[in-house]
């Protein structure tokens, strides 16, 4: 799905930031025509994430790099599953590790942190989607980790759908008249999501038939009053505060997406190493 | 300490992603002219970094945007406390406001961390180091965010210090062949490092005279039996397993260095909001 | 709304190639220090669009030339109306004009154009709306001008909406198959729009709940039946050899968006020229 | 004649515009390893231009699809030829499609405009030339499918040759000193264009030597006399409103040159679509 | 004359090739609000170039510092002369001057070269040129600092002047068939100059009305005779193994231009200190 | 050692510099299928440094040019020894020339410069050092050249090392605290290096404990008494106004290092040709 022409960037700028001039230990002390097989491997259990990713690095820092990709984006692997396997030479092989892997573990670290809250509301119809906190950047392959883990994307960014919040609805002067003025100049392509505190809000946002509805920091029983007025009419999305403790009972209460800005803001890098056979 | 010409393209980067085309909801929603004061403001305790980079994503959006700086990095703030004040255009700041939290809150998670981790060794000499293990294309803001919580730097990429590692012992023939190829050849400025598996590859980087020698994954014991045989010749660096926990044990034994790749890959947004005023 | 930091890139592009060294006929005839005041002037009747952007572009070429715009983007103009007067170095003006002139005309070419079609539908809720048939690295600039001229903006690009197409289907199986599948995936933030060949393909489309529906190629008489049976619950947008003539018929069918490449795809540079007062 | 390092900035940059994140319409409904054949076919009349540029798109989408180019840029075509052929992954051939066709239709646009001009004074000496009025950031693919078409370059920029118009001899005081002057400072690899309004200020620019005179909105019985009193010496430009009407008779009258901005400020996108097979 | 966008990415590059992370001296050393006076300083006799270019340098690093300049470029000046004075923080100083330096020492040091040059053919018409030989991403810089130095530009690069040589003549049969084929296709404003290596060749490229003809590696007796051959049809360009020493006595021969590619490729650091008041 | 994705930039930067449009020689005068094989032969005796890099020129150009390497970097080469062998398409050789040699002749100019002062020293520890006086954007070249001339390199840029100066002890106060506050705050990765002018400096520069002194402007007898206080405790680097006539005295000194900024800032291009065969 992620176009080389998207993905070249971002490594390229991380192999420049990892060299400035040479790598000025195995540059020296590696022959130029050593060559080596060394394989990726899972440390840890999770869903992995950014397999053509890592590739994509391999070939970038030496096309003559073979590489063999050995699970699939959205595998649940395990410690000691070998990920990926590169073949040439030695020198190549360790200027590329640390980007490769840098990127590998940040995506795996989403897609098993995601994976965890997909896991948590398979029974409902509740998808858990991220937010626009995404490590400057990184959007594209932070976003589409997440859908690997299980989860569902947002918005990509402030063109792609309108998010009506408490500063709009002051500029313009009330919900309704915001959702109107929006939606006569807007593409017929694009939805709109309107933010809303209270029940009274939802409801006025519901007559001005707002696509989508977020319910801003709310508790349990207040969605569910939101759920029987909403009757269907907008799809509903419950943000703030939302742990994943509470997913359950928000999906339970018939809330149909959640937004988490941890999936992409705070995530523990998924343990992998490069060994050299 | 970072010049804008280093950090121009990370935000204009991070700029560009976070628009195609224009902002449409605010575009659309919020006059030219319109006018606010909005403020960031810590919503937890912890250090803060990455102020004067939050300020420059304002200008870069808007260069008639005031921005004042309430807070140095480095500080500690708490819940409440205003990091930073932007007046100026309504569109320009919401447009900015994204872009500078993801920024400020992932610099601040860092130094935050950091903090930490400094704090608990304060009364050694133990340094803790941050490693390669940085988010690919953010490395000179994550490692001034570590230095702002209170921690160090290790080398920043390939170029700048040689680290001798296992493959490269093996490619050479030994750690003294390998530590003398390098001399030979790499600038006078540069130090060299090697990583040791065993006290007995301790003694041969000792005799080979290595600037830094890096205790692979060695436990406490053994590494007590390492500073004793170092005698104050080498920079001790202990690197593998080591957690939060095991640092005042690891200061006690009389180590120089650990480095912790959980520093920066593995990061918890610090959580600050902007409120328009 | 255009953010300078969208439209510097394309500004730079524009200026780097229109100069590969220096400009050798006013960089030798003209004094560094001579001054001037020049005006961009309408040589046509039409609708203005790009002004910003031109504005942009003597800043760029010179910060000290003083720019001020006399019309709004959107505006009407007529033969002799004055729309921006800059003032400065007469060398710097001279390296700018021919730049400024390129964008501007071209997008009040555009503007122009999409006011004809925009007032042939003005007694309907037809909107004429643009395609992905934009000039190559121009497309945030045409689909602004677009807007400007009282037309409307279809998706921006790939990423942003789902046109499900006849090799989709084919692909997938059903049109039902592939809205759904698509539902299954997408961010709940994004639309939906498939295109249809015959009003039993519409029949299948309406059940599957597709939000839009392109009505490709079809005559006035099979509009006006897919307008019946879609009783209000889809978008319905006419493509294919819509031209200005059919536009007010296609409006008093119902056709909710009429999509015309040509609205970009062919334009006629709107006449402007700059006088050195 | 179009160096892939000169032509790939401008197609890369026209991929990452067309795609924010991914496809989200064929990423989602057609299987990775789907495999198609698709033909670029001309719907109109005319000369097709841009072919090795179409081809290069599909290159960097994907470069394991096969592109056969079925004719030759400047070539005639008519309504059901086949320009191209594309056999590969069906995703990677609807994501370089747009691309690939939008650069294609406008070269092809402005090479079957050109022939139109060209082909008009074919019984004369005359050139008709392009100006610097081309797209920003596309003038090598316009002023090459200018050539394309039968037509000839002006100058490319602003380096490459003079133009002394009617500031710079303000500037300097004379056209006689504005062209010593010129002489004194440029290349002996440069040319001199003056232009000029009046037959006096013709003979004055004869007697300074100038290379290339322009002749400034003349009707056609100054150009004749111009011709006259040119007697060879100096290449005669003839610009400013010619029509293609005008053409044949600034033929018979003997003019060298005729510029025409038209020729790629106002073009109509040649009709071209690709099938899958 | 040279425009900030084309030297600012010159400058950028430099100065990000010059920090990859921060200047770890000045700015652990030196407080963030310390400011000094600078002055650059002439240390030998010669010719000034790149004195905006060096100002430059200092306001990319810093907008706050203040740049005076008080030499202009093409100055003589003396070991001792004070070039340019910079104001502001003492870190921005000590982190542009190096950058700024480097440029000012090699432009300079091109312009003194070029000094040497133009004086010895001050009595004759002859012009001194420069090549292609320049340096790599430098070339408008060093184009400049040769005009500064009293020598004359040869063209700018592979588009903007015919040059036939040997092999284009094989390839196309004769020099006459090579210069007709050329004058069909080339821009009217576009030159030929002939590389001829014998006066038979001279001939024949005189009489197929070459513009300029440059004379390869002929000693002074047969370039005299193709003086008198030439009779002030063509430009004659003198181009091989030309010293300083024979200068004179080409210029006495009547030559029109010779080409020396060590005016760039060959050049000696001016050199210039930069001291903290 | 130097990896492509540090290479390319400088390449394409390069090749884009030398052609605006077209190569408006070889574009006409060559058919596009003609072929050709080429060789770069020395014309002049040295060492040979770059061949990897014009290499990659022409695989850029053409990646369908085989390129045969028949040399190695830090060989040395006499005249008319044949460097690299090309064959392909002749218009993409004419167009790779000038780019190709102008990176390898600036590059084996270094190499063989450093060489002569590499040899100079040769019974000596001595090792003579680069600068950071190099060509803007060349560095990595540059300093890649010195090397295989047999020098050595200094550090890389203002990250890599500590070098107190004159303005860092006044800032600070001494060097003493200058060194102490640096080692308080650097990597433990990163060396200091401390310049000093007289003996005392150097005393208080060695109980600080910097791990490089460098002498500034001493005299042989003054260097030989800070040999003789210093007993190998630090590297001793000598540096200003070293010539190459002073190496051997200052070897036998026992001095460690000498920098040498005319290693690069002033290096004649080594004499190479291309001939088409």
């Amino acid at each position: 799905m992620l176009s080389n022409y998207k993905i070249d960037p971002i490594i390229l700028n991380a192999l420049d930031e990892d060299v400035s001039y040479v790598d000025i230990t195995s540059d020296i002390l590696i022959s130029e025509d050593s060559k080596d097989t060394a394989e990726m491997m899972s440390k840890a259990d999770g869903v992995v994430a950014g397999l053509s990713v890592a590739k994509r690095v391999f070939e970038i820092v030496d096309p003559t790099i073979e590489v063999e990709i050995l699970k699939n984006d959205g595998d649940h692997v395990a410690y000691g599953d070998v990920l990926l396997r590169v073949k040439g030479s030695s020198r190549s092989l360790l200027k590329a590790e640390r980007v490769a892997l840098n990127l590998l573990q940040r995506m795996s670290g989403i897609a098993t942190q995601a994976y965890l809250y997909a896991n948590e509301v398979k029974d409902y119809k509740l998808r858990v989607v991220d937010t626009r906190k995404t490590t400057p950047g990184l959007r594209i392959l932070e976003k589409y980790a997440v859908l690997k883990g299980g989860c569902f994307n947002h918005r990509f960014n402030l063109s792609d759908a309108v998010m009506i919040k408490d500063n709009h609805i002051k500029a313009v002067g009330s919900i309704t008249d915001a959702v109107n003025k929006a939606k006569a100049m807007i593409p017929h392509t694009t939805k709109i999501e309107v933010e809303v505190e209270s029940l009274l809000q939802l409801e006025e946002a519901l007559k001005a038939k707002a696509d989508i509805i977020m319910l801003d920091n709310m508790d349990n029983e207040t969605m569910a009053k939101a759920v029987e007025m909403n009757k269907g009419q907008a799809i509903l999305e419950a943000s703030g505060n939302i742990t994943l403790e509470r997913l359950k009972a928000i999906g339970a209460i018939g809330i149909d997406v959640v937004s988490v800005g941890a999936l992409t803001h705070s995530v523990k890098a998924f343990d992998i190493s490069m060994n050299i056979k």
